[in-house]
This record gives C-alpha cells, sequence and structure tokens, in this order.
C-alpha cells in the first residue's frame, strides 16, 4: 500500500522561496497524499485513491490544474486530464476542457461511462454536462497571481510553462493498493498564454500517464512535447517488461539520459508492482510527496 | 529504400467487393504508393515520401480521411494526422480539425514550424491559417455514400467504425529512405456519427504513429481506444530495441497475441532500420501495399 504525488517540477530554487509559501506547499501536497492513503487505508482501490488526490490538487490554487490553471491565450483555463487503472490497462482523458471544476473527474468518467479513451474540447464538455460532472464559473478559476503571469506573457507574446520561474505545471499520482492494483493519474492547466489548442502529455496515455500491474504506475510533468517524443510513460513500464529492469534503473535510464539528451526537462513520480516509489526529475526541483510501503511519509521540493 | 503502405483494416470481405470497386481501391493505393517511391527514388527523404503518399490517400475519396473522411455526428468532418521523423524523433499532429484538405500537411507543418507536436480543434486550424495551409469547403468533403452512412447511424444512434461493415478508417504510411532513415505518418476522418470530441490512435505519438532509425518506423489502423491503451507503435519499437525481437517477431506479438486478447481489431504497416516490411493485421482484411528493397511491388486487401 504506496502512494506518491507531484505538484509539477522546474526551476523552483530556494532563493525564490519564502518559509511562508514553501510551508503552503507543503500543505497542499500533504492534504492531497493524506486523501489517497486514506483511501487505501480503508481498502479502496489505488484508481479511486489517484484520482482523489488529484483532485485535491487540482482544488489546491497554487498547482497549475483545475482552480489553479494558468490563462491561455484567449484568457480561458485550457486544461487537460488522464488516468488509467493497472489492472486492466483501461484508461480514460480529456483534452482543453474549459469550465470542468475537477478535469480528472471527467477522465474518470470518460474511462467509466464512454467507449472511448481521449475527449477534446466541446465535445468533453458536452460529454461531461451528460454524465452531470461539476463545473465551475470563470471566477472560481480567477487568481490575480495566474491573472498577472499572463499580462506579461501577453506583452512580451511568450508561452510560458509556469511561473515566473520556469516550472511544467502539472500534477500527478500513482498508487498501489492492498490488492495490489496499480493506478496512475495526471492532470494540468497547461501553458500561460498558450495559443493553438496545445495539448502536452499530460493527457495522453503512454506519454504523461500508465499504469499496468505487470510493471509499474506512472505520472510525468515536464516539458510536454519532449515526453511525447520519448512516450515517457510507457518507456519506464517496457524497460522493466522487455529489458528486466528496476523501478529505479528504468527511472534512471529515462529521466537522467534519455530525456535529458533531448533536452526533456521534468521528472516522474513512480510505484512498481511490489510497491517500490521513485520520483526522479532532472529539474532544480519537483514538487512531491509519498508514503511507502512501511507508512514512512515524505514531502520534498528540492534536489536534496 | 522502402515504403509500405495501408487504407485502413477491418471486416473487407469478397462477397460484398464487386470487381470495379476492388479495381478503384487498388488504384487509389498504386497510386499513394508511386507518390510515395517517386520521392524515395529521387533521393528524397522518407519524411518527405510518407507525407506525400498520405496526402495521396487522404485526396482519394474511398478512404476515411481528408476528402473521404466520414460525418461526424454534428453532420461535420473532423480529422486527426500525426507524422515523426526517425532520424530525431521530432513530430507533429493535429486532431479534430475541420475543413483543411490536406490534414497531413497541417501535422508536418506543426512538426516544423511550431514548438509544439499535437495541436487540437480550432487553434490547429487558427495555426493552420498562418501557415497558409490550403483549405477546403464542406462541399470538397461532401460524399453522398458517406452522406448515407451517417444518416443510417444517426438513426440508429450508434457510433460507426466506418463502412455498412466494419472497417477502420485510417490512412497511413512507412518508408526508409536512401540514407536509412525511417518516418510513419498516418491520417484518419474519424468514425461516423463520432460525438463528444472522440481523439482515437491516429493522432497519437507512441500509439498510432512511431518512427525511429534505431529500431522502426509504424502507422497503425484499427480499434484506437485498444490501440491507445496498448500503446501500439512504441510497443514494436520497445519489443525490438529492448528485447532483440525482429520487426515480424514484434508485430506478431503485438497485433495476433497482445491487441487480440484485449479485442484490439487492427493492424498496422512497418519497416525496420533493415528495410524489411510488415502489414500484419488480424481483422478480416486491410487495404495495404509496398515496394521493398528489391523493388517488389505488393498491392493487397485480403488474408491472401
Amino acid at each position: 500500500m504506496v502512494i506518491a504525488i507531484h505538484g509539477g517540477a522546474g526551476t523552483i530554487l530556494r532563493s525564490s522561496m519564502t518559509d511562508e509559501l514553501q510551508a503552503q506547499y507543503e500543505q497542499g501536497l500533504n492534504d492531497a497524499l493524506e486523501a489517497g492513503y486514506t483511501i487505501l487505508k480503508s481498502g479502496g482501490s489505488s484508481l479511486d485513491a489517484v484520482e482523489q488526490a488529484v483532485a485535491r490538487l487540482e482544488d489546491f490554487p497554487l498547482f497549475n490544474a483545475g482552480k489553479g490553471s494558468v490563462f491561455n491565450n484567449a484568457g480561458k483555463h485550457e486544461m487537460d486530464a488522464s488516468i488509467m487503472n493497472g489492472k486492466d490497462l483501461s484508461a480514460g482523458a480529456v483534452s482543453g476542457v474549459n469550465g470542468i471544476r475537477n478535469p480528472i473527474f471527467l477522465a474518470r468518467a470518460v474511462m467509466d461511462h464512454s467507449e472511448h479513451v481521449l475527449l477534446s474540447g466541446k465535445g468533453a464538455e458536452a460529454f461531461a454536462a451528460q454524465q452531470n460532472i461539476a463545473t465551475a464559473s470563470e471566477d472560481y478559476f480567477y487568481n490575480e497571481f495566474r491573472y498577472q503571469q499572463w499580462q506579461e506573457a501577453l506583452k512580451e507574446d511568450r508561452v510560458q510553462m509556469d511561473h515566473s520561474d520556469k516550472k511544467f505545471g502539472t500534477v500527478g499520482a500513482v498508487a498501489m493498493d492492498k490488492t495490489g492494483n496499480l493506478a496512475a493519474a495526471t492532470s494540468t492547466g497547461g501553458m500561460t498564454n498558450k495559443k493553438f489548442g496545445r495539448v502536452g502529455d499530460s493527457p495522453l496515455i503512454g506519454a504523461g500517464t500508465y499504469a499496468n500491474n505487470h510493471t509499474c504506475a506512472v505520472s510525468c510533468t515536464g516539458h510536454g512535447e519532449l515526453f511525447i517524443r520519448a512516450v515517457v510513460a510507457y518507456d519506464i513500464s517496457c524497460l522493466m517488461e522487455y529489458k528486466g529492469l528496476s523501478l529505479s534503473e528504468a527511472c534512471a535510464i529515462v529521466v537522467h539520459d534519455k530525456l535529458k539528451k533531448i533536452g526533456g526537462e521534468g521528472g516522474l513520480v513512480a510505484v512498481d508492482s511490489k510497491g517500490h516509489i521513485e520520483m526522479p526529475f532532472n529539474s532544480e526541483g519537483m514538487y512531491r510527496a509519498s508514503i511507502d510501503a512501511d507508512g514512512k511519509k515524505t514531502i520534498k521540493i528540492y534536489k536534496d
């Protein structure tokens, strides 16, 4: 019974962090971690645990997902999310949805109540209405901090990852439940000032999210385009299944060697079928937290 | 110097085919194959070859892509396409685009002229306008045959793969050029009467399309949802790279074992870095054609 979550990776420096802000981030991570772990302890599934952990991260305004989503070029919040069940490889995902309070709930509904894996844009929103998925007004997603980020990005006509320091705003969770089932979930608000309906790795099964009981569950955060081209999440699984590597070895190769070679900054959280946890990243920092098989809790932001 | 293309897989039966119709399909395949091969012969890149071959398949009204795209639930044509360069793993893709004459040209423009891999919907169309990608009116995509398919599907409120017989309408191409570079491209008009902005495997790098000079180039056609969950194209590559399998062995495992177990009907075309060609499918038939390293041309529809 283990769980690991992330709130994004990137150039997160101690020098630009206050004690108060750091405490807030840690509180946000802790709340999400406990929400997922409570489900696991009560005998719930890893699928429910990652869904609820990600929903809490979406509700936390400092992470770029759900409520805390950045503004796109049109001044809207265009969100992506995905979830996968390692037990049967079922999966659900949404891309470019607007006004959905918790995109991860919609991804779960796509998995449970449609014949599809990935729904996008207005179509996905129509499905959400049919499924009674909670919506939220523009006000709910409004955040003065995010608005200022967008205004600055607009002025310079640049597309920005997240924050003034380069951060890949994504949240995610992976877990193994009492019965040994693995699951993974990821959600993001995308890139500040993003245009052209850009879709990153977060809603893509195999790239940003993957789970398979025989190998591992993975949720990524990083420069989405590079993570797509490297099919990161499934690559970890394949290195374990086909090459016989441990989760730790597979993570090291993908994050510190393969991704680095192509300039793919970021990281991921992963658990394997034996309950091992890995939270590797090749950036300055990654908001991350876990509770391992012995019940030991870890909450970290920087490299050390 | 090799090329292989497909025009979709599924329940294609001799009993429901006329000689005249079969000749038309074979002509369509031959034209696209020759368009790509002509580029390879003149020293062009595999990337240009697969792009042009797919563009010809998009222009051919009997295949479900580009001009021949099926009607979605709203009576529109919502198309997806992707392309990948095995030389540097660069890739471009679009999903849910309307009114674009050749979606594969737009996917190529995303690869060449944006920082992104996947653009969707209206945003992708705005990018197309900026890049002067040719558009086409509703009339161009209108086809009485497709319209009747849609009307029938509407009546029964069902989402249909393609044709009255169950066919997965997708086109694709893979090639190796004189310098040994591999490339893959895929394009589709989706599912008749499809709702909710459904996205299949065709625009997803790793699922429907993948190319890597060290292993292989793959373009898939089949039940998209299952192909996404199985990360089919990248799985072939991983089985070769990590398990040391031949292209033929990898294709057999993925198409005839792994996909079949989860009900994933369909097939793919693939070439490896030595110029071997594979065109496996687990359905009744697959429109396919190839020219191998000895210049031998093959055009086939059924199993035998």
